[in-house]
């Protein structure tokens, strides 16, 4: 326990009360602080040097090795290792085997470099530790989130001042809530939209009090359903698992050649629901701005039409592009997102957040009493505890960084990098269309593209064959993709995903997937990573073409 | 987006592609790392000058006040401030506004002083930024995360060598999973029996995949139910509304006179839930090991006995008291947790972790199949991506800090903590009973107590009244610890918080709560605590007594 590192004599380390009082007081001694500063500049910096070249996803057999070093489940009764060696062993044993996310050559995920700045805010709510949940634990924090919380609700749905003056800080008023990731923002929405349309009416005390076999019957339903594009997040088919709604009841829509909701397939599928004998009902319908996998956005005011009509909750999951709406050039891609009823955005990616910050938003700032719990010890009525209408309890002050964020980089700069994202999309684009080798499978719309190696002999065997020839060089195809994929990964120098896109009455077809997030990624980064791939493909997998 | 702290001149700020990049790269130049860290020096001790005598929870006015501030909805298209400036204004304009948890005179909530040392780990969590959902954004992370959670995994249910020799580092096994926090954790265990009991058989695919009412119709059950103390979090009850179990459904057992779940009223809901024509199941019992309000253990063993007859999945929410395992002397307060299913841990209460950091445990490493989600992106099937079983995607690399923060305390660091805390509760039950305005309600068990003022002339008057007159005297008496609970929050030099007991047949007490965790508080301490309470009585509440 001790902060001291100039001990040269190993001394046995024991927990006593003196050392252990030490840990939490505030040093006054100006030795014991300089250590304490000493070791942030290590982290600052020290960390920075890991892996500068590599972004360090390596071979499977590397993590068997890796994963052998973590087999003892003792805990040692003396403390093992002093704050200096525990930094250092961060620094010099862990760190070079994490994933350099921040690398301009790691395009694959939706993690990234994040500004410096970032790691100093992080630190301050660390320091602070306030707890979220309640007013008691937070104070300042509460009514700062929910300033936060206005901002953003206002660049998702623009209300007019007299909305923000009313709502931004009256207790009773939920704009949104902060949630540890998007998987449970989207929870939220769903669980909003579950208990609105299973309301309490005269002999139901509504779906949260009494469950979902009490509201079928009250509402004489035999089935709800939620619809959302074969490209929808598989955290709203979970959410409708943990919702009791049945996960089979996240209804898949297919995609039009764009990667968006196909609207004739929903309509349809609304068509047949309400043909259903069963008495379907549909709880909402999700719209994606941002696909996962090929960064398209669904056609959002038809949606919001579509719902409206029906009075049916519309979400949108934004939680990849909802930042885009700060972009002046390209905001218009989200045209619709206002006429929602509910929208997903995450800190952590495009607002280049640490890990991790998930949000969710409510159109109508009532909306969330459908789910509001209160507790004796905290979160009492009228209060402005923000644990009330909250799926989760204890939270950290992740509003502090954004709110910071916000005001060091303004939405220009926020801008700037959405900007630079989609363009840089935009030229990976048109560089994959002029190599020969490659196929540009989806177009990116934001930040995102698909493509595939596809050899030019292979073309030509697809495009003559007949079903079951096309269908075996396709497995062809994805057989190269992947094996491409894999290698490069492993090889570590760079970074690019990959999945599996379902296209409507065709073989799966396995796609190289690369997301533009890194300011730091310039076109020659990406053209080193396209070489790497030409260059695997014809030294390990076709040697005899080349 | 200046990270220059020496500009003089007050130049405008713009968001331009020049200063955006440069915050996203490792600085070389000197200058530019020392202002970086001068600023987490800033942070480090600026932060802790806040508030150094009081706590900091003062009058709801000022919260009005304070609000107002925070009333701009708008955000600003440039730059409205530099990173040292945003520093500043959180170490001076907000930080006084927030609450003083470290406080020693703070012992009214779960949240105290962190050891230094945990600030420094989280700023190494953001710096690395890994993403714990997938092995491609966090990889050596997810195999010692793995490694940590069985460590606690065996403080918990200390299974033999072999079994985490198989389990530690098997891809397909959970040991337990990470959360945003208790609430969370809870959720996810009851997520778990649930889908456990109403699992897939011919004809059914599950309730997770067909949602509650179908599991009802296939299972021939009309009504499920969970049952737990009265004194169980709101969070179990919030669990029962998101599974759509019903919350109502989460039914509420008296507790005995130690404030422990009163077996004979259990035994005897259970048999009326046998007989119930609506053809009830219990899917959960949940024993609590340290409840919110009084700290107390119910009686894990005689729990653990019922369940395993019936076959019912036995959950321990040791939300709070779980680190008493740590503790040679008291560990054997929660003797029988070994028996449970499923075990609630938080580490931002006991560990002394920053927010947020929630975690549940299987016994049964096989259990969290029943909650498994794929997807083509991430999370491959047999991978060892920890988003597979896990209700959160997104995750931050939080068990590199209770890893490391085992490392420096040992099992031993953190067995003083607890001791010195549940001595703390001893001496402050004994100081109550010893001060006639006081009355010890419930006397702890771990480290929390509840107290009230009960004037001496009060007492003798409900001693010999009748019901009637009972009830007003204690309705007289619940104003009182009420009154003074707010006089002395709102003096701000220390905090106590208040609950609201139930009592089986009586009216509901208001009661002063007080909760020992940090090592810095001292019976001196306590004894000023009580000595405010008393002046507050006897000055404001009946000046005329004295």
């Amino acid at each position: 326990m001790s902060t001291d590192r100039n001990h040269t004599v190993k001394t046995e380390l024991v927990a006593d009360w003196e050392t252990l009082q030490r840990i939490f007081i505030r040093p006054e001694n100006e030795k014991v602080r300089a250590t304490l500063v000493k070791y942030m500049e290590q982290i600052l910096f020290g960390l920075h040097d890991f892996l500068m070249q590599h972004v360090g996803i390596t071979e499977e057999v590397s993590l068997k090795k890796l994963a052998d070093q973590f087999r003892e489940s003792r805990i040692s009764r003396h403390p093992s290792k002093r704050l200096a060696d525990v930094i250092s062993g961060l620094i010099e044993d862990v760190a070079p085997h994490a994933v350099n996310v921040a690398s301009p050559y790691f395009v694959g995920h939706m993690t990234s470099a994040i500004p410096f700045f970032m790691v100093h805010l992080q630190t301050i709510v660390a320091a602070l530790n306030q707890n979220v949940v309640k007013l008691e634990t937070s104070k300042v924090v509460s009514v700062l989130e929910k300033q936060v919380l206005a901002k953003i609700h206002r660049v998702i749905f623009d209300k007019p001042d007299e909305f923000y003056d009313e709502h931004i800080q009256h207790p009773e008023s939920a704009l949104g809530n902060f949630v540890e990731d998007g998987t449970l923002a989207n929870l939220t929405a769903l669980w909003v939209a579950r208990n609105s349309f299973f309301r309490p009416k005269p002999g139901f005390a509504g779906v949260e009090k009494e469950g979902m076999a009490a509201a079928f019957q009250a509402y004489e339903v035999e089935r709800c359903v939620v619809m959302v594009s074969q490209l929808g997040h598989y955290s709203l088919e979970k959410a409708g698992g943990v919702l009791g709604i049945g996960n089979r009841n996240v209804l898949s829509i297919d995609v039009d050649s764009h990667s968006r909701m196909d609207m004739t397939h929903l309509k349809s599928a609304i068509r047949d629901i309400r043909k259903d004998p069963r008495k379907t009902k549909i709880l909402a319908i999700v719209g994606i701005a941002g696909t996962t996998e090929t960064g398209t956005v669904d056609p959002l005011p038809e949606l919001a039409e579509i719902c409206a009509e029906d009075d049916i909750h519309f979400h949108v999951d934004a939680a990849w592009g909802g930042p885009t709406l700060l972009s002046e050039n390209h905001r218009s891609l989200l045209s619709g997102i206002n006429l929602a009823d509910s929208v997903t955005i995450d800190g952590h990616k495009q607002f280049y957040m640490p890990m991790t910050c998930g949000m969710v938003y409510f159109k109508d700032p009532c909306l969330m009493d459908t789910v509001a719990y209160y507790a004796n010890y905290i979160n009492r009525p009228g209060s402005v505890d923000l644990g009330i209408r909250s799926l989760v309890g204890s939270r950290a002050a992740t509003s502090l960084i954004l709110r910071s964020a916000l005001n060091i980089m303004g939405t220009g700069g926020y801008a700037l990098l959405i900007d630079h994202g989609i363009e840089m999309a935009q030229v990976l684009a048109e560089e994959i269309k002029r190599r020969e080798l490659f196929q540009l499978v989806t177009p990116p719309e934001l930040n995102i593209l698909t493509y595939r190696i596809f050899p030019e002999g292979m073309r030509r065997e697809w495009a003559d064959g007949d079903a079951q020839s096309r269908k075996a060089v396709t497995q062809q195809v994805n057989q190269i993709n992947l094996t491409v994929q894999r290698l490069q990964r492993e090889a570590g120098k760079s970074f690019v995903s990959r999945t599996t896109l379902k296209r409507r009455g065709c073989e799966d077809i396995v796609v190289l997937r690369a997301v533009l997030m890194n300011p730091m990624t310039t076109m020659d980064i990406l053209g080193e990573i396209l070489d790497e791939q030409e260059k695997i493909f014809h030294d390990q997998i076709a040697p005899d073409d080349s």
